[in-house]
């Protein structure tokens, strides 16, 4: 049965970074799709997950962005904030930051530049960003996505962390695709907020026991996914589950930031979200026809998808 | 037969970064570390290699410590300041500051947070990063190092880069660790400086054309290294060769900056030299007992590394 999170996010978007055309974040666009997603399906937002280009925008472009976004009306409640970086230094300056505009939590990944560090490395940049931080407020939930980022939080470092500090470290998120291993994660951890991070596990997920889903692929579906969960238990549960199952899959891969900024593109009328900096590449229109016709009518009209426009 | 580096430099180390006991850098024991090599053995530096933990240094701290570093009289020309971060505009500004100093020239690899990034996407970094710096007087070193960085600079996207920016393209560190590679990139690269990872290969590489190595074991054996140069094609040299080989393959592997650092207490008398800032752990001095023992002593004397202290 769902533990549900304490802040009530279920469907949770990994929201993408639009760019001006000198590669310099879009502040209105980053509003109005925030704005969207919340509006459309979405309960809460990870704003510089991987899928927002986090680690190609600067620190100062990190905080300004944050700084923006919250002015710009969306609730600082609804999000939490990837402040993972290399350093510790900088690492506690998004974190203080996202404390200080009162944000949900922030999302940390390991360092990432060395390889095969040891699981007591990957626990001492922790408990120094929560000690050197010492604010109470802090809520950090733990990323886990070791084939992108190269080092991975283990269910026993993550268990060992909750047990040192049971009132800051709050949930764990699973980006390894291995489904297995997410659930192993929820038995192992059960006084976390654990998030999978596919809409097309969502339901077994919560069956399970697990808080939600934080999704790359939730920037294109928000809506579906939410009705997905309306369906549960009913006789459009196993269509629905399909049809959104069909977006995802489509858009899985190494590409996969590339190819959710093309839709953004068609599902906002607005060509300039198929933008990405290096070293990512932007798709072409003549791609996106392609993923269209990969995802289906069936299933681009369930998810609010557009090909004929 | 060599082809040497404009800047004469053959035997450079990758410089550590020592750190005070919160984890700063510690400007003195840098300084100290700076002169020490390039008065026993070395020609140059890097300064923020992998060996430097760059990635585990604030942009702020990287632009002070360089700041510190010429003013305690380290000269800049003797610097190639490695200035890579996943985000442009960080990699920007480092690289400017680089070159107002007059610093040798700036080391780059590529954005390391996402994986298997087209050979075009790499490539589009390098040159936004050269056509927004728009500044003459750069000097770009091409840093390949696949296994940790997670992304590779291929001979095939250095060659195309050295041809649409001949000026600016200067060199080619090869820290790949597989030598066929390193010949076949200096094969392919004939304008540029290459430079091997290791200086147990630096006389076969200098015979092959190569410019020299930048080395992280060059911390700790920089007169060594000096000798065996001096004595190429004596009747030292294959002794020489295995003396410095020796400490080389006792120091490789994941823990080499550690190892580095631990020896370098030893060298310096100074046991603040074993700080790591996470996800770097510190070795014990027990464990630098078995480094030494591992080394020996025909090789730890060689080295000038003091066992018996």
């Amino acid at each position: 049965m769902q533990r549900p999170s304490r802040w009530g996010a279920t469907v949770v978007a990994a929201i993408a970074t639009p760019f001006e055309a000198d590669l310099s974040p879009s502040r209105p666009r980053l509003a109005h799709h925030a704005r969207w997603l919340l509006a459309n399906g979405c309960d809460g937002l990870v704003l510089f997950g991987s899928t927002g280009e986090s680690a190609s925008l600067s620190v100062a472009e990190r905080r300004r962005v944050l700084d923006e976004l919250v002015a710009d009306g969306i609730p600082a409640r609804s999000l939490l904030v990837g402040t993972g970086c290399c350093s510790l230094p900088e690492t506690l300056e998004l974190s203080r930051d996202a404390i200080e505009h009162g944000c949900q939590g922030v999302l940390v990944h390991p360092p990432f530049f060395f390889k095969g560090v040891a699981d007591a490395g990957v626990s001492a940049f922790y408990s120094a960003l929560i000690d050197r931080l010492g604010d109470s407020r802090l809520r950090l939930y733990l990323y886990h996505f070791p084939q992108t980022v190269g080092v991975g939080v283990s269910a026993d470092i993550a268990e060992a962390l909750f047990e040192r500090y049971p009132g800051t470290i709050a949930g764990y998120k699973d980006s390894s695709g291995d489904f297995e291993h997410t659930c192993a994660a929820l038995d192992r951890l059960p006084s976390l907020e654990v998030f999978v991070s596919t809409e097309a596990k969502l339901l077994p997920f919560l069956a399970r026991g697990g808080a939600g889903c934080v999704s790359a692929t939730a920037n294109v579906q928000p809506g579906a996914v939410r009705r997905l969960l309306e369906g549960r238990g009913t006789a459009v549960e196993a269509e629905r589950q399909a049809l959104v199952a069909q977006v995802r899959t489509a858009l899985e891969g190494p590409q996969v930031v590339s190819r959710v900024k093309a839709l953004l593109a068609e599902i906002h009328g607005d060509p300039s979200w198929y933008r990405l900096r290096p070293p990512l590449i932007d798709l072409t229109a003549a791609d996106t026809g392609q993923l269209l016709a990969r995802i289906g009518r069936p299933s681009a009209a369930f998810a609010g998808l557009t090909p004929d426009r």
